[in-house]
């Protein structure tokens, strides 16, 4: 039997990315937690870049979830192991659904235009956010966050790393940067200003 | 007529408590933050306490969310009023979604004894949590958190401190510890139980 186009390109996704369940559901909690914060920004900041972001992570949890049900089921053997996978279950579609609302939050932001008492509802700081992505002529590719001293010489937090396809959530110091990665990044906007400079290559160091 | 008494206590409840539609908001946010991460630490930890505090914070959302709603309607006065409000209650369901799905990720503590493939499935670091009330006899009584040093002597972090019926969302260094107070930290064992110590009473200073 020939199989069909649209199943044969699934499973062929499942077997390019093969990953454990404690993988899977590592990842979804990541992505839950990201998610929040960063619908929460996109509103605070009428940002539809990190809106856009949110759309992603929305539809990666939506694979995610997809991916750990058939693990889970395909780990199974007997009723105990059905038992802890149920529990595992249950995380993940909590976790789907707390990004089905980030999502929905964000959604205000594609159908009006403006809606100005969102933005300065809630907001108190003066720290703004932004999406930046590392130039391939930046001095910081290939050399770490603690290298760079983006914390202490701007302020300025990484929510989170694109890297193609990827996410490195709530990266630590130890991550290189690479050409083409793009930082989601929190901070006061003189700081995020800065860093900008260094990630475009106009400048080589932060201090 | 005379008023149902369910319906009194309803009103009586938000008389006494007037809020902005910006400060139910704003709580509303902190609340789908932190129960987040405390939902999965109860998971991780296998913490039956951290749980019982998701619960609160559940209940606590659906008032909000039920306060938020009569206050928006009453700040509708025209159609550009309702369309901000409309906005504001789309992010205030988002909020209440999340929250309900973090309630119902710890429901697994309550009917399971034990699942032993969770709290190992997605912990990693050494990090534990634990609620832990402040000792009228303890040093830390008055003392702001800055003051006592906590990050830099234990490595603790406070998530939140729920003071009577009210919580400190993420709370900065000038807050002031008072008896009574159930903070709610994250760390290192070693630092918590440290920590423990200060607010038991059984140690006067940190250092």
């Amino acid at each position: 039997m020939k199989v069909p186009r649209w199943k044969k390109a699934e499973f062929e996704e499942i077997e390019y990315e093969p990953k454990s369940i404690r993988e899977l559901l590592k990842e979804m909690k990541n992505i839950s937690e990201l998610i929040v914060d960063l619908a929460y920004s996109a509103i605070l900041f009428n940002n539809k870049e990190i809106a856009e972001e949110v759309r992603y992570l929305e539809v990666r949890m939506d694979k995610l979830n997809y991916e750990i049900r058939i693990m889970a089921m395909l780990a199974a053997r007997n009723a105990e192991d059905a038992e802890k996978m149920a529990g595992v279950l249950q995380i993940a579609q909590a976790a789907d659904t707390i990004s089905n609302a980030a999502a929905d939050m964000v959604k205000l932001l594609a159908y009006k235009l403006d809606h100005p008492i969102l933005p300065h509802l809630i907001k108190e700081s003066d720290e703004t956010i932004r999406k930046i992505s590392v130039d391939e002529n930046s001095a910081a590719c290939g050399k770490t966050i603690s290298e760079l001293k983006i914390s202490s010489e701007t302020g300025v937090r990484i929510l989170a790393i694109r890297r193609k396809d990827r996410w490195i959530y709530g990266p630590k110091g130890n991550v290189r940067l690479r050409k083409g990665d793009i930082l989601i990044c929190i901070g006061p906007e003189e700081g995020i200003k800065h860093l900008n400079k260094l990630l475009k290559g106009e400048i080589e160091v932060l201090e």
